[in-house]
């Protein structure tokens, strides 16, 4: 399996501290050894690092863990090979371009059987489970929210719930813990194991997990600053650590979890007739779940 | 206005010593200090970096000048912001994905006046006049080339005849010098300026316009290895580099110049509907003109 690692920030943020750790998961603290990537998002663009080597000794990793790239959202990925060759291809995070915004997706589980009809619209480049299920969902929500021009784009108050069932639709196939990104918000899908914890003034000192390294927090942020982490498993030794629900998909903009719902596996249906069942709804405004 | 470079391979090379030359012009040598991009593409996968800085004095330029990717297709730009902010989102290379193929896009010059009507298949991301031409092109060869289940994916023979008329229809429009690849091939469209050379054995000791540096090539090349390189301006002071003609698309793969073609610009037409004039052909042999 793989594991995830996300940053949502009210404010242009470095994950150096954080990287570090979490790289250390990938061929020394952790097996997941068989590539990793981080997708640095903000207003201005989308910077995106793969790598198919691990990600404790590789020279771009190492780049990235002394080189300070601020973005308001972040998400890196550390692999361990279950569908897929140890390829540059099938390295996450996977990005695609909808609705002239770049999505990048990174997946930790393993689909069984999931075999989609992808109609051209994105297709694999690669041969794993993971860049298929994105396909799919944006396939899926380009049909759910068509493009009308002069129309205001969708937001995530529109995107979440179409997601959350989306995501109980794949994770019938298996384990689909993921993180999904269009700069504006993060998504987050627990299937099977996802924590996160917010931080926010008082800043206090925090211990990486992996390594022998502290970061006094309150030296590095502002009194305004407020940033969400998302990992599969705790990165420091903070309490505040928090455990998803399985199944449970949240979203987080600007620092903050604005939006959360848990949905059961969706019950079995034929992947292949989804277009003749998904509804073509949207959503009331009284349906969402709003910030916690 | 910006600078391409472009090389292709018949085995995974490196290219810092040509990255080098070309990079300081992006600041030090050059004007074309609003950004630089470099894509590593092939067999395994794509790696792309951009950044909105200038190349000479860039920390990942830096890294990427000392690191030795290996690559049989390889595309940078440096950019001079002609249209569009100095943002991230605003450098070259831009990718998409077709075919389930990664391309990659780079160009320089400057087009007035093109608004082609974009379907919503691709959208630019950016504000740039190169990336939404890049996103017509992709859109009009998905018309060109539809997907059809089983079928074997068009090739650079059944490519390069559409991109010639589609550049010649662009260029009405300005200067389009472009860089476009999706690893199997590498196309070079010329507008104004654009030279390349092909080095196969016997390798002989080159040195760079732009830097007090030169490469024994007998010494880090094989005698089966044989590239051709493709720039804005010679980045060496080798006798071999060759302008194309003004409206000459060349095709390189592995390597090898394997198609080129010189198209005048094509009489004005209505681009909002160029849907109803293309033709949906598909090139006999007998038209291709191959390898030089």
């Amino acid at each position: 399996m793989c594991q995830l690692f996300g940053m949502s920030s009210n404010a242009p943020a470095t994950v150096n501290f954080s990287f570090t750790g979490f790289s250390a998961r990938g061929g020394r603290t952790g097996e997941h050894a068989d590539g990793w990537g981080i997708a640095f998002h903000d207003a201005s663009g989308c910077r995106l690092f793969v790598d198919e080597g691990s990600a404790c000794d590789s020279p771009l990793a190492e780049f990235l863990r002394r080189h300070p790239f601020k973005s308001r959202s972040v998400m890196a990925h550390i692999r361990k090979a279950t569908q897929g060759g140890v390829t540059l291809t099938n390295c996450h995070p996977f990005q695609r371009e909808w609705l002239g915004q770049h999505w990048v997706f990174c997946h930790n589980g393993d689909l069984k059987g999931f075999e989609p009809s992808l109609r051209g619209l994105y297709q694999p480049v690669g041969t794993t489970d993971s860049e298929r299920a994105f396909c799919w969902m944006l396939q899926e929500l380009r049909d759910w929210f068509p493009a009308h021009p002069g129309a205001p784009l969708p937001g995530w108050a529109e995107l979440a719930p179409a997601l959350a069932e989306l995501s109980a639709h794949i994770a019938q196939h298996g384990s689909f813990n993921y993180l999904l990104s269009n700069a504006d918000a993060l998504y987050a899908h627990c299937s099977t194991e996802l924590s996160w914890l917010q931080r926010r003034p008082p800043f206090s000192t925090v211990r990486l997990v992996d390594c022998d390294m502290s970061l006094d927090l309150s030296q590095t942020n502002a009194l305004e600053d407020c940033m969400a982490i998302i990992a599969t498993r705790p990165l420091t030794d903070e309490a505040a650590w928090t455990a998803f629900t399985p199944g449970e998909l949240k979203v987080f903009a600007s620092g903050e979890e604005v939006w959360a719902r848990t949905t059961a596996p969706a019950a079995a249906r034929d992947v292949d007739t989804r277009i003749a069942w998904a509804p073509r709804w949207s959503v009331p405004a009284s349906a969402l779940q709003m910030a916690v």
